[in-house]
This record gives structure tokens, sequence and C-alpha cells, in this order.
């Protein structure tokens, strides 16, 4: 497996346009494939799910697959009632009979402010305007505040054929004036049952974007699909167990972690990345909790913001969590330099620590000393750009 | 029930001192009552308990009996391993020594920063000085980066004695350097039995410590601890039960609302109190823990530090939470102006409500539609403030 430039996968096709939903910025954008596509999802856990996300939720749980996906930044369509879902049945209509296929091939997904109607005149002219190409310019589309577009391919072989993977999302967190944040849409030349993908993406995604925070809000339109339309491996069997197997899960995994890690690197306001890792933890869900609880510290975040050492703030984290500790044994490490040691602190020399904490990725390291277990989790530090950007007016 | 002039109730002593824990400030203090009182505690749930909370806690389950607390800032007394705890062990005997009374009669509080030991002699000699007098010194002496001493009493009647319950506390969220944060002391003269003041202690506490929060995070050295003497009803029964043990409980109660609300309103870098309150709910615990999710919400908390009427994130929040929703029920009110209605936004006077919202105080108000339970949480604003505390370097 290796990541390669750029591209859609055998099959795929995409578009990205200015619909008039923004002043001037790219806002709606489609991924459409050639054939149906074996597809799968994850959503947001919010109970306000917005209706696009309900719609696409129910559309790829009929049979698992997908030909082609309509998205937009800009407006939500979260708490817009039975208007709002009657608007996002439509758009899945107009698409499916644009393309002269099945409903229910269709994905819908919409980011931007809550409480807000789609414009449907500026959607169905926007929707007229879009082409099959090869151009990326829907990873645009759908950036609301994201400071720029995130985009992977990797590329691995299976049954002697090179297969593509390519992902891109939008995220940032929860940010003004409302936004429903963090859509990723993955799609591959490869080919495997949708029911696999589904478990695949789920177990994946307890792994990679569940274990990313930037405020600890879930928005009402969270989503994640992949679409597998199997192009460049026509003639070969479907990927279903095994080392073919395998080498597929750990692509995808990389893409998924890829993206995940974008959109903690980019959450608002932040200046640097932040990675606990977690060992020696009594379960894999003790070792998730423990990374998620530290780097979901507003103390921790704002400490790393000012380059802080400050690890009294990190045992309070993990101790903070129900996860099974030996309360004496926790080791702990800031870029490689260990600080805590038997839960206790170590002399180091905080000056060259402060020096190292200037990096734009912080690595926490904790071995619990209690297990076997690994967890790691991805977020961003917690600065004054974070209040002024939360804090400032609708505008 | 009425607030009164804080004081000391009957048969209750005090003193505080700087024993050179820090530079100027008192640091150092104790609450004696001239006769054992029945007592009870609860502690914080961080894994990390710190050595002074621990020996409180198994001081206290013994006979549920205090005599005295001594009390210091500046040291936490946590993270600290044998040394600490056996520190905090010969504190409790000296204390003991002094007053002449049995070491089970003593509670130990330690408040300030994490993973340093307590010095000893500045201890010994502090303890020294300490005298039975009626001065408030205490109440400022156990502050760490509180901005305020915190105190209340209230008088009220019972079998026609007027008993007094006086409270103080320390809060003001994790701050820097590392502080171990949240000590709270309530003493009374009215007469309760110990096992039956634990129980209630446990009850309010949920419905108000338990339902603040500044940033979330848990510190390693909460408690609050209850004394009552019955110095005020020397030939009076116990109370136990009935409608004179309801005029206690509700005085009680209102001194550690009054305690809980005025650690939410000094959290660090506040500008604002933030009350959220539920009703309608499907149970007790999802109102509160409904309200607690909204108080504790960094995109709700930035956004009132703007004075922005911003539902939508009131609407994540309460959505995020497990609790039973009817999705289309949902009111929200902010200050008494009504802006979501049935789940979806209200027409509403921006411009008025945003005047409104130059309060100190947002009152949050929530209607379920789903049940008959309500619940209340309290928390403060995000400000640029909170983030400057918690970076700077700890100096």
């Amino acid at each position: 497996m290796e990541e390669i430039d750029f591209k859609w996968p055998n099959g795929f096709f995409a578009d990205g346009i200015h619909a008039g939903l923004r002043k001037k910025r790219l806002d709606m954008g489609w991924v459409v494939s050639e054939v149906p596509a074996q597809s799968a999802g994850v959503y947001t856990t919010n109970q306000f799910q917005a209706a696009p996300t309900k719609l696409t939720k129910e559309t790829i749980n009929k049979k698992h697959e997908l030909q082609a996906i309509i998205m937009n930044s800009a407006v939500a369509n979260s708490c817009t009632g039975i208007e709002g879902t009657e608007n996002a049945h439509e758009e899945q209509a107009l698409v499916a009979s644009k393309l002269g296929i099945d409903k229910d091939l269709v994905g819908v997904a919409s980011t931007g402010v809550i409480g807000i109607q789609l414009p449907m005149d500026k959607i169905k002219q926007g929707l007229a305007e879009l082409q099959k190409t090869k151009n990326f310019k829907v990873t645009e589309a759908v950036l609301t505040t994201d400071t720029h577009s995130k985009t992977i391919s990797v590329s691995f072989e299976v049954f002697g054929k090179t297969c593509t993977i390519s992902g891109f999302c939008k995220g940032s967190g929860m940010i003004k004036p409302n936004m429903a944040t963090m859509l990723g849409f993955v799609v591959t030349d490869a080919k495997v049952a949708g029911q696999k993908l589904q478990e695949t993406l789920v177990e994946l995604t307890n792994e990679t974007f569940n274990q990313i925070t930037v405020d600890g809000d879930t928005s009402t339109n969270d989503m994640v699909v992949v679409m597998a339309n199997g192009q460049a491996m026509q003639d070969e069997p479907e990927l279903s167990e095994g080392s073919e197997y395998e080498i597929f899960k750990a692509a995808l995994k990389h893409v998924l972690g890829f993206l995940a890690k974008e959109i903690a690197r980019d959450g608002e306001g932040a200046t640097k990345l932040v990675e606990a890792n977690v060992n020696g933890a009594h379960s894999k869900e003790d070792a998730q909790h423990v990374a998620k609880a530290i780097v979901g510290s507003n103390l921790v975040k704002a400490a790393l913001f000012g380059e802080d050492a400050n690890w009294g703030r990190i045992i309070d984290a993990i101790g903070s969590t129900n996860a099974k500790l030996k309360i004496d044994s926790v080791d702990i490490a800031l870029n490689k330099t260990k600080i805590v040691e038997h839960s206790l602190g170590l002399d180091f020399d905080e000056e060259a620590l402060k020096e190292k904490l200037k990096s734009d990725e912080i690595i926490i390291d904790v071995e619990l000393n209690n297990g076997d277990f690994k967890g790691q989790a991805w977020g961003c530090d917690l600065t004054y750009k974070y209040v002024q950007i939360n804090a400032s007016y609708r505008s």
C-alpha cells in the first residue's frame, strides 16, 4: 500500500460548482460511479439527526448500494422539520432522474448552518450544471470554515490488480454560526460486498473518526460514506477474507486515519495536532477511552497551546475516566521526554521540553502498566482563536 | 429559613494564618467544634485521589464523627506517593494532640499544586499558631486562584430552637499550574445523626455540586464535608424525619446550592454565570444530564461569552445526550426570550436578545415536553481569559 497523488478511482466521476448558496466559493458537488457501488455508512449519534443524514442512512441500509452522492455546504438542512425532509427527498429524486437511475442509489449530504431550509431553486440550478468529470472541485465544495481541502489516495495490489482508495472530508468542529460538521467520503475501485464493507467501516471508524475530538460536540450531520464499485477487479472475486482482504482493510484504515487526523489538525483555532498513545491498558475500550479523555480535556488542550508540560492535568484526565488503572503505575512522556513515572513527577529540563512543545505536533505517550491493550486519539490545542471563532456573532 | 450575615454556629471555632506555603496570603486554617460533631463527606470520583482526601474519607467513614478539620492551600499533596500519605497522617496526628482528641476525629484537606510534597516544617509552625477563634480567616486561607472568598450562613427554627448552617468553599476549576480544586465545608449547630447526614449530603450533592461544571475536569482533591455538633439543640431530639427534618434539609440544600453557584460564577476567566433549567424530562437523570450537557458545551459557553443567541448549539448539546427525547418537541428560551419551539427556530429580535445576553447571568430554559421531571445545572462562559489562565506557563 502506498500513498499516491489524489485521483478518482476507476469508474468514479465527480464535479463541484457554485450554486449560489455561498457568496463566491464552490458550494455544491457530487460523486458518481458508472455502475452501482457496494456502499456503507456511519452516521452521527446526535439524536437531532439532520434530514439528509437520516435519508442517506435509510437509503444505504436498504441494499448497501449507492451510485451517486450529492452534497452541498452553507446549509445543513438540520432542525428544518417536515419541509427539510421533503427537500432532501426531492433532491435525491432529482439526482436520480438526471442520472436515469433508481433514487435508492442516491445519497444526500449537507453541511452548513443549522435551522435554515435548502433553497431548492438554487439546488435545482446547481444540479443542472453538474457534470461527470474527473476534476476535484467537489473536495472544495464541501468545505465550510476548513482552512484547506483534505484529500488522500492510496493504491494497493490484490489478485494482481492495482486498486485505489481515495477519500476526502470536511470538518473542524462545530463552528460559527452553528455549523453542522464532519463529512467524509471514500471511494474505491476494489470489489467488496456492501455488508462486509459496513462491518469493516464500523470497526475502523471506532479507531479513527470516533477517536478525534475538537470540542467534544457531535454534530447533527456527521457521516462517513464508503463506495466500492469493483471496477479495478471486474474479473476477480470479491474481497471478503484472508490476506487479500487484510491488504484492503489496512489501506482503508490508513485513509480513514489520515482524514480523521486532518480534521483534528484543522480544528478551529488549532495551532497543534495532539496525539495520545495509550499502552498497557486492561482493555481496548479502556485504552481508547483514556486516550480520548486526554485529548478532550480543555486543561490539557490549553496547556499545550501554552507549551506547558503540565502533567498534573494529564494524570487528572486519566483518573477522571472509569478505566481500570493501577494508580501508582502510570508513566507519561511528552514528545518522547518522560515526565511521569509510577504516577510521580520526574525532574526534567523544563526549558528543553518547552522547546520541544513548540512543535506543531504533540505526542502524549501514556503507559498504564495494567494490560496489553493500546488505543490512540487525536485532538488539537485550545486557543484564543477558538474562543474568538466561537464567540463571534453570527455573521 | 433566612440568609443571615456569615457567622460560626454555636460551638464552632476557626482560624486562618500565613504558614509560608504562599508568598503573602493566608494559606492554612482550621475549623474546630467544642464537642465531636456528627459528620458526612462526599469526595472526588477521580481515581487519583489525593492523600488528604483519601484519609478524610477513611476517617469519616469510621464513625461519621469529626471534631476538627485542618486545611491548607498552595500544596495539594496529590500524586505524592507514600511520603504524601505519611504527611497527611502526621498532620492529622499533630492536630489531634494539639486539641487533645482522638485522631479519628480530625479531617485533613489540601488544595494547590499537584505533585509537590507538603513542607511539614511550615505545617508544624503554622499549626502551633492556630487558635480557636471566631474569625473568618480560614475562608480566605483555602482560596487558590478564586477571585474572592465564598461564604453563606442561614438560620432556621426547629423545635423552637434557632439553628445556623454556615458554609464556605473554594473552587473555580482546575487552574494553573495544575491545581487541585473545589473544597466545601459546612458546619451547623443542628442535631443530626451522621449516617442520616451522609445520606442527605449525597442526595443534595447530586442536585448541587455535581451539577456544576467549569471545564468538565474532576480534580484529585474535591471534597465537601458537613459537621453537625447539635449545640443549638442540646435538649432536643435528633432531626431524622418529618417536617422538622425537611426544614433542615431545605436549609442545607440552599447552602450547598449557593456555594455550588458561587464556584460556577467564579470559574476561571468567567464573565457570566450560566444556569440551565430543564423541564418536561422523562426522568430526573435525563433532566440533570441534559442540563449539564448544555452548560458543559464549549460551543454554548463560547457563544454566550460572545452574547450570541446560538440555539443550534444548545439543540446540539441536548441531542448529544442519551436522554429520552421527543425530537420534534423541544422548546428553548434564553433569558426568558423563546427562540426555539417544537425544535424549530423562531423569529426573534436578535438585537433585543443580544442586549439581554449582556447580563452577567444567563438563564437557559429548556422544555423537553416528554415527562414531568426537572433538572438544573450551572456553569460559566468560555473566555479568552480562560485560555490565557490555562495556557500560561506555571509561574
